[in-house]
């Protein structure tokens, strides 16, 4: 019964902080109805050119009719921030709270503090940064993902990002779309990926997909990672670990960023650690904008000790019109879109759908998908 | 001694066509100075920006010192078009012609004609459909390519490109640059590779490369050859063969074409064929332009038949400004630059200054590099 444990685990963070407010909360899932909101982006007139479109606020995850036939209250949004957001008038009566990384609801101490009701946080994807875990650690919430609903897009994204960098794409097509036709202007700084040495900075679920898929590429493939993997796994996808993040990064010549954003990883690509990086380095970053010092990568591009740089994460996201990331060269940017594909959210609306089933009986959820459990947090986190 | 049997061949091969100018030709590597003539594509201020950059006119694919220094004449021109080009004024004297597909070397029957010391074509590359194959044969002309040089290079990008069109990747690119953020109008067509049926028309060593590259992508692989692989390659590759390249077609959600252009494959994707494709399909085209129908393809990417059209390969090339493939919707095109990577252009200037020893030296050639010898055309390109 894991909201019960999560209750006791509760009770004992709060007393401990020295608050009563727990006494009022129903940390555990009790029989009756819920109030669910839900946090997406909003599809707009694109919601009906796909009738697989379920991950936006139109779409709703595809859950309100089954939702609703069993009496619970689903509110879904995308408006989320400034004062009077439709989102705040929902969180001091909310009991769950659905959001995504591609639209996140930052839930802050102030917000989980005023939501007296909240029992569960759940993330349709893959990082939970929105989420002030500590605070939520302490308030006795279970924080959750859909840990591998997304991983092969995320993995597959990050592959084409690399060759996107590698092979100079984007000056060719624009090229194309400016008139002209300039194959040197291409060719001087387009090389093959095939021998060159690629580091991925995690080699969790995704960091692993991606050195699968790398392997027929024979590249020199480098890993680092709190944990280096079993010598089978290790010789099946072909990579050496690299127990010193600073002894690898100098080798790189192409850099993926694959860890979740905490305090420690918080801007560590600052100025001085990417001054250290070889010259003409290819950073690829799906993982969260925030682990980039955002001026350092910017001036880093200017100067061309960053050859290029590109992802899809930003900090914050929706990304502002003056976002230097905007406007630097050689960056191959897009908004937050590589872990919401049309397959994952397919994948990501059944594995909320089965969390909330497991929530209203009171089962435990799989054991790789809790970020917050019992007043603890999960080990990429702490 | 390949120089002499291309003579002999084609003293026959002429001979048979009733003229009589082979006699006045020597078809044979014989000692003394010969006439070198490198058509490539100029690299302006980009020339010194890398000291690799060997595949331009400046850069002269490294070999003019080698040249110059045993008394051959090397002239080196990116003007090949036009009345009064470059190029024509050397053609009644050259011996050999060394051009590339990036900025192909037209060499038309009449241009042949008009080459009475003319012996051997070289193409710096792959794809020598910009001579004119039956008119080199008839004249006893010796046509050779660097096989393999770039056969990397371009797979590579072919893999880049179909996770472009299948991921939508370029309307999010573009949101970045015009200060937008809307997730949902790039999200609403984009999708895994993974689980999608990928079929290749060609495997030859282009095809067979992208096949081994897909692999861990977990998708249906299904290829089209002449030739079906032997069972052992074929489980390795893990793709399946296709006989009726009509049958497999509309099966495929994303096609890559991977053959010669020749008479036979000229024009092959026409209304009709598309309209028999699925709708939806991406297609890939990294081989040559002419494999298309040009209208028909811009047809089919406005109608929507056509999802995404990606490839570098236009005809002619340079593509003019008013070439409909710059404009239709969602092409993720470039200028022809896969197979010109600064590895590749590494491996092919070896490889023409290989072929060119060996010329000198009256030995024959690697067999897989002959595109027409002894009057005969390679299999692909009957």
């Amino acid at each position: 019964m894991a909201m019960k444990q999560v209750a006791r685990s509760a009770f004992k963070a709060v007393a401990n902080s020295g608050s009563s407010s727990v006494l009022t909360r129903q940390l555990h899932a009790s029989p009756g109805s819920k109030k669910i909101v839900g946090v997406f982006y909003k599809a707009n007139e694109y919601f009906t050119k796909n009738p697989n479109f379920v991950g936006c606020v139109e779409g709703a995850l595809g859950l309100r009719q089954w939702l609703e036939s069993q009496g619970h209250q689903y509110i879904v949004t995308d408006d989320k921030d400034g004062p009077n957001c439709e989102l705040d008038k929902h969180i001091p009566d909310l009991h769950v709270l659905i959001s995504t990384p591609f639209h996140p609801a930052y839930v802050t101490a102030e917000r989980i503090k005023k939501a007296k009701n909240l029992q569960l946080l759940l993330t349709a994807g893959i990082g939970s940064d929105h989420v002030d875990l500590k605070a939520a650690a302490e308030a006795g919430l279970t924080v959750a993902e859909i840990t591998g609903s997304n991983v092969v897009s995320v993995a597959e994204d990050e592959l084409m990002r690399i060759l996107i960098l590698v092979r100079n794409f984007l000056p060719g097509h624009h090229q194309v779309i400016n008139g002209d036709w300039n194959v040197a202007g291409i060719a001087y700084r387009a090389y093959d990926l095939e021998g060159k040495t690629v580091g991925t900075i995690g080699a969790g679920r995704i960091g692993k997909l991606l050195l699968q898929r790398l392997k027929p590429f024979n590249c020199n493939l480098l890993y680092h990672d709190r944990i280096k993997m079993d010598p089978e796994l290790e010789k099946e996808i072909g990579a050496k670990y690299e127990e010193d993040l600073d002894i690898m990064l100098p080798k790189c010549d192409i850099i993926v960023v694959n860890m979740p954003l905490t305090e420690k990883t918080r801007g560590m690509f600052d100025k001085d650690r990417i001054a250290k990086l070889k010259k003409g380095v290819l950073i690829v970053n799906n993982a969260r904008g925030a682990i980039m010092d955002t001026q350092a990568v910017a001036d880093a591009c200017a100067s061309g000790h960053i050859a290029g740089y590109s992802g899809d994460v930003w900090y914050p996201q929706p990304a502002p019109k003056d976002h230097p990331w905007r406007y630097m060269p050689n960056q191959a940017m897009t908004p937050h879109i590589s872990g919401t594909t049309i397959d994952a959210q397919l994948r990501y609306a059944a594995g909320v759908k089965d969390m909330l089933e497991r929530y209203f009986k009171g089962e435990e959820f799989p054991a790789q998908n809790y970020i917050v459990k019992e007043g603890e947090l999960a080990p990429q986190y702490r």
